[in-house]
């Protein structure tokens, strides 16, 4: 936690926070062991980013008086991520891998080679989801939560959602194997929409029907990566 | 594990394998759900890939015919990555990235930020480093083990054995707010010796004392990574 995240809710008047839930005392008492007076970074949600003085510190609340609350947000990233839905204990890492890059827009998106009980998983709860994405900009200094929106049926979503979303944006598609070799340090002002498939990758079906719709297929290589560090890679040789 | 990876002591003929081990016998059973007859990607541990047909799957052992191990396995980088010890919980799972993305020589070292007691980690056994090594390479179906060697001083590592291992190399030193934004693409022909610090960075004196012996900084940009997507993030953008 690099920043403390607050949200609306944690104001108790324009210049004092007031914190309550565990997981945010928790890191204060034992991973940054924070003593009053001293000033932490601190962000509001979809907001700026400032500093704020720790008042008083105990074990089931923490209050802080905000100094300012003015400085941007690190730039966001220009891409739209469609990503297989994970496994659930996957899913978390992405999350918080996809919100610590700078990824703003995300589809959770479900394949042939996706399990159909993934979609039943307590971790897509929106609650959860925030969780981790909260978790993601907090070690990257951002506040800005990404959007995201799940699609349980590919085919439709292909068609019919998908061509209005893909407008003025370059389309690629990291598949094992097929296309170019990942392209590196794409512009920051031309929007990618960029596809990761699940584990066993799409299936040809899938890979015919986006390059048809103007995917250009890219690929890392030989090595298989983790979906959660493929996220990473990706993003990482791209912008 | 998207590869089998035997070891040695897994043969009982030179064609046969036997494997006891209840990490690889859940993998086949829960996650393969491999059956009898199939033919599976294996690799012998610093050596070569290939396949082998599963004979027999129990309980608490499975034995393969194998076919050939004569591929071989993907490039390695030209890097010498220099990590300052990671909090356990990090080391594993950087220690498994490290060996997915392909890198072969790993320093451990101790720095002013690193806690003394991460050195009496349990994760530290050789054991335990080269399970979660094996577990990277299984992931990108690689064999060849790194070696990795555990610095627990700093001053004397750096005055005393790193001039010679920079010998050839160049010298890239990742600190936020120094230097050049991270290169991309580096000739595969060059070796790289890559310093990463840890949470919370190298101290000014450390950093003077790299730059001082050749070490360029480089960084990634406002957001702060950690450990672990710091390494993928910085080795998927270099090379």
């Amino acid at each position: 936690m690099n920043l403390l995240l607050l949200a609306p809710d944690d104001l108790v008047a324009p210049d004092r926070a007031c914190i309550h839930d565990s997981r945010r005392l928790k890191h204060l008492h034992e991973v940054h062991r924070a003593a009053c007076g001293e000033t932490l970074i601190v962000g509001m949600t979809n907001a700026g980013i400032g500093r704020a003085r720790l008042l008083t510190l105990e074990k089931d609340q923490a209050v802080f008086e905000i100094l300012h609350l003015d400085d941007a947000p690190p730039p966001a990233l220009p891409v739209h991520v469609l990503l297989a839905l994970p496994r659930p204990r996957m899913l978390a890492r992405s999350l918080e891998n996809i919100a610590t890059m700078g990824v703003k827009r995300l589809t959770l998106l479900h394949t042939a080679r996706v399990e159909k009980s993934y979609w039943q998983s307590p971790e897509l709860q929106p609650e959860r989801i925030e969780a981790h994405l909260r978790l993601g900009l907090e070690q990257a200094r951002d506040t800005v939560l990404p959007t995201v929106d799940l699609q349980p049926r590919f085919k439709p979503f292909v068609e019919d959602q998908l061509p209005a979303a893909l407008a003025g944006q370059r389309a690629l598609l990291a598949h094992p194997g097929i296309g170019e070799s990942c392209p590196r340090g794409l512009p920051m002002d031309q929007p990618v929409t960029l596809a990761i498939g699940p584990e066993g990758g799409f299936i040809p079906f899938e890979v015919e029907m986006l390059q048809a719709m103007g995917f250009e297929g890219i690929h890392l290589g030989e090595r298989i990566l983790r979906v959660e560090t493929a996220v990473v890679s990706l993003l990482s040789r791209l912008f």
